[in-house]
């Protein structure tokens, strides 16, 4: 592949998010005023608003979900970077990571040296059925959705198709919930902010509580594989292998090298990028593997000359555990097919060698998402900055890479960052 | 101003568009399948489409209109680019005019030196109040579209409010519409191809026909006035008044200077590109004039070492007629107040000196409304190429310059291209 090479050096230097959940009281606009000043008030030395020139902005449809669209401006001008250029990006759940991605290349172009990049999504205001409806449209209106097609199903074929090609059963995907959760439990801003055994004993002393017969779970797996703590929702996946749906926003500026420096002492710099698109899951000859996500890593990895092994940890897309299984593989952490073993060995916990989505991921953090792969790259800028509190990965991180993915593959985005 | 450069020069080689209509058979990505081949089929030496590296769609709501999400890799796969990357930027109807500018940064900034920039819109499919509603929904839906306003309000808003300020009656606005109608009459591609009097003669016609009294309109200006042939949509704004819906797709193929070179004797380079933003209108101290309007156009200008002066000819966002006129001085082309003035003495008719909208402009040529930004270059790239046909501005012109906004200019972007 074709090494590209940017114009100028970019890097982060701040970098916020709102809590992830559910927000009656608040529109989209709120939960991204919540992630700018976050992100505002954590440069090392300080900025003026002023000075930032530009907003890109993820959203995948505050046109359906809020009766809202051209919400770049209207987010500008919440926030107060009136009359600045304001250009929102919608690539699907990979709204955010593009729009961070266009943020780092209009900055190489010369065009901006400051740019606020992030994105958002207020969801929990529809009924479930209506935003599962809304969801579908990132599927393909012609050919997929009148078959009957859903999110959850469409990730359901995949699984199912891994199982059958590896000749496995789908009890590994139970073990990216209860990382996902472990992790998410130390994130006080996830979502669900609950390991799986907490649920559990939960569960049980809610019966107990209400002289009802207690549940005689003997672990988390038995607990996750019980339907009635973990219905079914598209066969084979159960509720505990999907992200839920949920209010959220995070925000990222992003500098020139050269601005970089005077900010702080310690930019992340974007190292690699890449993007790629492919036709949507029912024209694909692979199900066990995305395309998209394999020509973006290779794109972002030849750009910063590095490979697989020189990452330290990752975020990637968990939208349902089959994904996150399949994301290690497509970026090359495990041979194809052996993503499945490495979750069950725990080489994926934080503690593991290859931690993945320390963050909780999409499945406990939240899944807002035109705010997932924004979030993303905070949790990333986090962990390099060793500021990630309680999560935070030993022996000092360097490198960390996110991998966002719109609908079922149609878009892959991949960032990789250091701090040098 | 801070004067903007861009890493490197990027160039136009190849345009072009669909029909813009009512197309009841095809949806939006046939549309752009159109566009595309019409554009593929005009670079001067020929392109295999495998070395186009990325596009950049405009589209402001496939989401609403055809239940269709993620456009960008769906129409990228349909018109057979995958796996390039594929981005979808709304910025309501100024959407193409900026995923055209992001693919001028995407280039320059040196990620990719071959992008396909464009748009498109697929709006005939919904009722008319349905499509009103879409279209609404870039305004702000907390405090406008609640208090009843729509797009023709907005614009009759400001109409009356540049009335007023201006002391003028606003017959000037019936000027635009019949020199727009005289340059769509010319332009095979557009929605309305009819001049208004021969429309009028087709009136007095029909009338005839069926033994009904045949209207004594004397000219153009007295079919205009009359509310049976021109009904008043958003007092003081008429039928004729308003840039009808549309369907419709364009399409420009964006490279570096150097690859320009190898593809075409004659590349259009962009010289000048600017972007702000706004607030919505309900909070603007000022109705006559557009606050991002005068800053893109300064920040492209600046860019250009240009002046007004220097602007051979100009696309316009003319969505509603007073739209043309308020462009006209946002754009330094006649002073605050006098582009009632300019109109009705013709200066921006194809002869006029400033050439306006030769295209036929949203109000004659169509409004698709994610195609418009995109539909403007291309005209531009035909005047500036001297390829425009009967429309064709005498004199060589050598600068042109896309207006594109956004809402009621809560975006506006500006290009400035010329032919060396």
């Amino acid at each position: 592949m074709k090494r590209r090479k940017l114009g100028r050096g970019v890097s982060i230097v701040a970098a916020g998010m709102s809590s992830f959940g559910v927000f009656p009281g608040k529109v989209s606009r709120d939960l991204f005023l919540d992630a700018y000043l976050e992100m505002i008030g954590c440069v090392d030395r300080g900025i003026d608003p002023k000075d930032i020139e530009a907003i890109y902005l993820g959203n995948y449809s505050s046109d359906i979900f809020e009766g809202q669209g051209h919400t770049a401006p209207i987010v500008a001008d919440w926030i107060g970077l009136t009359p600045r250029a304001a250009v929102r990006i919608e690539d699907a759940c990979a709204s955010s990571g593009v729009a961070f991605r266009q943020a780092v290349l209009a900055v190489a172009s010369g065009a901006y040296d400051i740019v606020l990049a992030g994105g958002m999504e207020k969801m929990t205001n529809l009924p479930t059925e209506k935003v599962t409806d809304a969801l579908a449209t990132a599927g393909d209106m012609m050919f997929e959705i009148p078959a009957g097609f859903t999110f959850p199903s469409f990730y359901a074929v995949m699984a199912t198709a891994y199982a059958s090609r590896y000749n496995v059963g789908l009890e590994f995907l139970k073990h990216v919930t209860i990382k996902n959760h472990n992790n998410g439990s130390l994130n006080p801003k996830a979502q669900f902010g609950q390991k799986i055994s907490d649920l559990m004993e939960a569960k049980k002393k809610a019966a107990a509580a209400k002289g009802k017969p207690v549940p005689e779970w003997s672990d988390e797996m038995a607990f996750l594989a019980d339907e009635r703590a973990n219905p079914t929702i598209a066969w084979p996946l159960q509720l505990f292998d999907c992200s839920p749906i949920s209010d959220g926003a995070a925000a990222v500026l992003v500098v020139s090298d050269e601005i970089a420096r005077s900010l702080t002492d310690t930019p992340i710099h974007i190292i690699g990028t890449g993007q790629a698109s492919d036709g949507a899951l029912h024209a694909r000859k692979e199900l066990t593997s995305i395309a998209s996500a394999r020509l973006a890593v290779e794109e972002a990895y030849t750009m910063a000359g590095i490979g697989p092994k020189d990452v330290d940890l990752a975020e990637v897309h968990d939208c349902f555990t089959i994904a996150e299984v399949i994301a290690t593989e497509d970026l090359g952490f495990f041979p194809v097919g052996e993503g499945c073993r490495a979750v069950v060995e725990g080489k994926t916990r934080r503690d593991g060698g290859k931690p993945i989505n320390t963050s909780g991921g999409l499945k406990s953090k939240g899944h807002p998402v035109g705010a997932s792969g924004a979030g993303q790259v905070v949790e990333i800028w986090k962990q390099l900055r060793g500021v990630a509190g309680e999560r935070q990965v030993d022996g000092g991180p360097s490198i960390g890479l996110t991998h966002n993915v719109g609908g079922t593959g149609q878009t892959t985005v991949v960032n990789i960052f250091e701090r040098k």
